[in-house]
């Protein structure tokens, strides 16, 4: 089925960015998508409009309880000129996973895969070049009731908006120095961790605040109750080589089933290796560093792709991976999943979708 | 230290509502307090202006990352018509405690309090008059960055708006259903629960949705690790009277410390009652109840005072408390309390703010 949003285009366009000082999430298109969700219509006027700022009453449930999801995602120019957007439908689903989890009403997602197409496609011109380059793009739902009792709004948004981005972390492929959070908590089973809403992330701010302060990139996450159990490195997910084996996290309801964390487990056991989901604790990585078994650890996410890590504190004890390198397998799954983003190697698995 | 704020008046003043129907936190006043904070100068620019929408990036930090905090207080007009405001300073200091918590910077609680003080003054006129009616004071801040990286914005805004409201529940002091919640988890310890950050609301909707599909007002909430000890009902505190005892869960992290929760205690030790903040589990509620020893049980809260619990469900089990019917005690603090609030019984413990 084939949406038709209305179109209005932005007469005063802005000046690109320099396309090597992108950074991350800090320069937006000419454009934006809106469509507006209410009792008697449901999700309706899908219009592509000029980015502007949102005329919002401070009373907007979002601003107040925090009812809101969102999604990332990348859409790359390749080297024979097309647009692509790396496994689209993977992230238009997991929104409305998040959204069923947080009251929020579904969205078809044939309309929200066409907004994305159609909103990239408006503003394709700011696709930056450059090999960590790429359009970051951001679809999310918010609860708009000027309402302050506490119960899911009637009335929300959904909107997408693009930033051209560079690396996430200024470290790009060099390993982040992480530091393993045993005090503060993200996440437990029964609450909202494997959701991306709003609420996740301003929980985290506060250790990735005092990690920062102490020379870390990141906290590792551990399980909410036991303090044992690895669950994500900041808003990644994680993966242990181990002795030959790699070992991520199971999903168990409180981190985020990753569309990269699905990419890569694909490659990887494509490839003959051996991948195992299941729990994984902070002292058998450390036993692993002990017994020098400990290979490659890295974390995996549509901002970062692949984000090796070189260092680990747990409670000042250091271990040291690879030297502090970023390793075989890192490299290679970041060379695989980019090249294949860029069209330099064949998308054997019809990961991308091409804008048209 | 007098602050001076600036003030735009209304010159399109709305039609204030019936206030037999007010319902809670569906209309606001004429006007709004905002101050701005950014790095260079800290909170400024503390101004009172028209109610009116506020003009926000669609990348603004609090959209994505729900990096909030608020309180709720109220303001009432006594019977000698003064305007009074219950412990506002406790509002303004639990503002700043969950900012700590959420990365937010400090405000200075003389310039939150002269925020409150000088809007509600602008405003009286809309305070109601009518028993269970009052003026709730909703005082917030939100991130601005229009940044999509995750870490804590550098600018925010400081809002106070205010709503003319009646009761919370429907029920106002007759005993509400609660539902003994033992899938879905509000807060760990190490986490944010104590503090009054959307996402804890958002984190709740689902609960809530499903427990009021079964027929019940609110959920109880268990401890998120072993769903054992009793947390909160719904966003209220919550009180045990059993076998002559005022039992109510200690403040470990995970719970509010709420200003009506630590009015009610101060008042019933000051009536000689023993009062105990400890871990209470479902299951001593339940075998209290099976014994006949549970004589009462209520939430506290800003915005529905008192709210007697009628009926517990748990897994199915039912735990009817004074045969659905408001207790004594509860009655007595509700009584007590809002006739505080009202100038009809003394003010002996200084709770009362006068607002000039």
């Amino acid at each position: 089925m084939a949406y038709t949003f209305t179109f209005e285009p932005n007469n005063a366009p802005k000046q690109k960015p320099d396309s090597n000082k992108l950074g991350f999430g800090q320069y937006f298109t000419d454009h934006m998508f809106i469509a507006d969700y209410n009792l008697q219509h449901g999700w309706h006027e899908g219009r592509i409009v000029p980015y502007a700022p949102l005329l919002m009453d401070p009373a907007s449930m979002v601003l107040h309880y925090s009812q809101t999801i969102f999604e990332g995602l990348k859409a790359y120019k390749t080297t024979d000129g097309k647009v692509v957007i790396f496994r689209p439908e993977r992230n238009i689903e997991r929104l409305n996973i998040s959204g069923v989890r947080m009251g929020i009403p579904p969205i078809d997602e044939e309309f929200a895969l066409q907004a994305v197409m159609q909103l990239v496609n408006t503003d394709k011109d700011w696709i930056p070049t450059g090999e960590e380059n790429s359009l970051y793009i951001r679809p999310f739902i918010i609860a708009t009731d000027p309402f302050l009792g506490v119960r899911p709004s009637d009335t929300y948004k959904f909107i997408v908006i693009l930033s051209p981005v560079g690396a996430y972390y200024p470290e790009g492929i060099n390993p982040i120095k992480i530091y393993v959070e045993s005090e503060y908590v993200r996440a437990v089973r029964g609450g909202v961790g494997f959701t991306k809403t709003g609420g996740n992330y301003a929980a985290s701010l506060k250790a990735q605040m005092e990690s920062k302060d102490k020379g870390y990139t990141q906290v590792l996450w551990l399980d909410g109750c036991e303090k044992k159990y690895i669950e994500e490195v900041g808003s990644m997910n994680v993966f242990f080589k181990i002795n030959g084996e790699v070992i991520t996290p199971s999903l168990e309801g409180s981190i985020l089933a990753g569309v990269t964390r699905n990419s890569v487990m694909t490659l990887m056991k494509d490839w003959g290796m051996q991948v195992t989901e299941r729990q994984i604790s902070i002292e058998e990585v450390y036993e692993a560093y002990q017994n020098g078994t400990l290979e490659e650890m890295f974390g995996t996410g549509t901002a970062a792709v692949i984000s090796p890590v070189g260092e680990l504190n747990w409670d000042g004890k250091g271990i040291v991976i690879n030297n502090g390198k970023t390793g075989d397998l890192s490299h290679k799954l970041y060379d695989t999943i980019t090249k294949m983003q860029r069209g330099l190697v064949e998308d054997s698995y019809n990961w991308l979708t091409t804008v048209e």
